[in-house]
């Protein structure tokens, strides 16, 4: 495709010339990428910063992750030249379950994805923008997976990495959960073997997302903030109404998010965090995944943390070590779990901040 | 009712005479309560020991919880006289919900109930059985709970207490994670409002229990039972089968909960330990709940629970000892997280055994 084609700022899309072959060996035809831009890529092209996203489903506020993205942020489009491109198999632009197939709309037919082609998809857009390496990659969570990935595929794409609240793989307890999730999905008569068209399962992708949403806070935070209070009433209802504010709150969490997100592309996008062990191609040897790289690696975690825990981006930081990486690694106190990543959070900023400037 | 009523032994079931008035003000008739008794009464009625259960359904062993009850146990039929209640609510012979009420099958017309009722139902059957003071009553979780609230309500009845990996009270994340199963019963269409009769909703009571089963274990068991293993292949299969060895170990443990509990039931006990918080009577200091009592208290946690963890013991411990009362405390070291109360554990074993002799 021509230079021409490419296009600068919001609700971009771009369907990739060539085919991407997926970790399953399936080939994906026609795929396409939402993205969005911000900022002007400099003269050598130097100054590019991926943002990945994660599983959370973006707000109404402008861009995915305003608290670290915008003017005077880390991530600043008055330096950087910002791209965050939804990942392959999400519902908010990119090819996914949700999209046409050549024979008709994917469903369930759309091949099993992993963190791996959400990558490729990210470097083929990245072609296609012009930009061969980047400053840097950022992402929490599922987006810090995707920052790994990218570091241990094409380290000499990314100069720096900084990886927050993320694993190098998701262990029993995250796989138990998701499957939760899925079956909660399945178990709803109308997600229809996947084929449900415009009448979601809302019931089912509601309960998924309540039961993840207990394990994005923790068990402090959620006594801080709702402690035993009720709703909207002044003694025990002696019912199953959401009688206490926790109740009332996830079940808000559950209805509010089927508005938000597609309950197939849930399936998939669960599945690639699942399926994610960076090790596994280095029979088990995470240092292996990052031997000889260049890339400079900043990992934040977060004391409550228990989805992603220290511990994990502990273990990261040995095997970086051991690969012989740059490697800076900070665990931040906070009291709200996972979730901490995107809730304001000055240190974080501050730690991010340092490390990208450090570099440039 | 004479003492000619009174059968001892395996599979009993009595119907109180007297209405039972629940928390709820509601007045329930013609309460049935289902028990088992193993060995035999004193002539001076002393060596009663009641053993409450937990929310875990009963397995194909004889008796509710054979590694703490048998001969040679702890709780030992050649010394104790042993009595075990399916609890009000329960699906196992008590009254509760899949009972017939005065207008048919009670469904959700069944009251909400608490700990505390389920304790009235207790203690109608002691006066029954001819147990005044019971010697000892124990219990692991759910019946943690209900040891608790007996100490409380009627501390004149009970010379010991056991408390094993149980709370005074429901926390947000507890809360929570029942929200969670219950609003997965009441998702499902099979679920009929209550009123499903003989086609139970396996789907959503399944979903239910594998929630609730992550929270009975701890991560780090999880991951020495299964990892990442994978189930019956040798590779990722790219497809939503239970793939990894941990999500075929759940759905496993979701359906055949299916066959061994009721729905409306799984409502109604998670909603009573929702409800539960021993100290709300007395605004919010525990220790009032055991003012001037001559109880004896042992309370066992273990390390890796973190859904009634080794600090909600210690908060009960503080206002025992507020209140004066005898207590000791130890928190066993387990990797098995929750369900360790009802695993091999010597230890815990000989902590009961111990504090269950030093009281004769």
């Amino acid at each position: 495709m021509s230079t021409d084609d490419i296009r600068f700022g919001l609700d971009r899309r771009v369907v990739l010339a060539a085919p991407l072959t997926l970790a399953s060996g399936q080939v994906l035809r026609d795929v396409a990428v939402a993205y969005e831009t911000y900022g002007s890529l400099n003269a050598d092209a130097s100054n590019a910063v991926l943002v990945c996203h994660a599983l959370h489903p973006r707000t109404g506020k402008p861009g995915w992750w305003p608290r670290m993205v915008g003017v005077g942020k880390p991530v600043d489009p008055a330096r950087h030249f910002i791209v965050c491109a939804n990942v392959l198999g999400g519902c908010s632009g990119s090819t996914g379950p949700g999209s046409d197939g050549p024979d008709g709309p994917y469903g369930m037919a759309f091949p099993v994805i992993t963190i791996a082609d959400m990558v490729a998809a990210q470097l083929a857009l990245l072609d296609h923008l012009g930009v061969r390496v980047l400053a840097a990659a950022v992402g929490g969570s599922m987006g810090g997976m995707q920052v790994l990935q990218l570091a241990a595929t094409a380290p000499d794409r990314v100069r720096a990495a900084v990886v927050i609240a993320s694993a190098a793989r998701h262990s029993a307890q995250n796989i138990a959960f998701h499957e939760v999730g899925r079956q909660a999905i399945m178990a709803d008569p109308e997600w229809r073997g996947g084929a449900y068209g415009d009448k979601p399962p809302a019931a089912g992708l509601s309960v998924a997302r309540m039961a993840a949403h207990i394990t994005y806070l923790s068990e402090a935070g959620l006594t801080e903030k709702f402690g035993r209070r009720l709703q909207d009433r002044e003694a025990l209802g002696f019912g199953f109404d959401a009688e206490f504010q926790v109740e009332s709150y996830l079940r808000h969490q559950g209805l509010s998010f089927v508005d938000r997100f597609d309950a197939n592309s849930y399936l998939y996008i669960t599945r690639a965090m699942d399926y994610f062990d960076l090790a596994a191609p280095h029979d088990g040897r995470l240092a292996d995944a990052f031997r000889g790289t260049r890339t400079r690696f900043a990992l934040v975690s977060f004391t409550s943390d228990w989805l992603y825990p220290t511990s994990e981006s502990r273990r990261i930081v040995r095997a970086l070590n051991a690969a012989g990486a740059e490697v800076s690694f900070v665990e931040l106190d906070s009291p709200h779990g996972h979730d901490a990543f995107l809730l304001d959070t000055p240190e974080l900023n501050r730690v991010v901040d340092g490390f990208l400037r450090a570099g440039t």
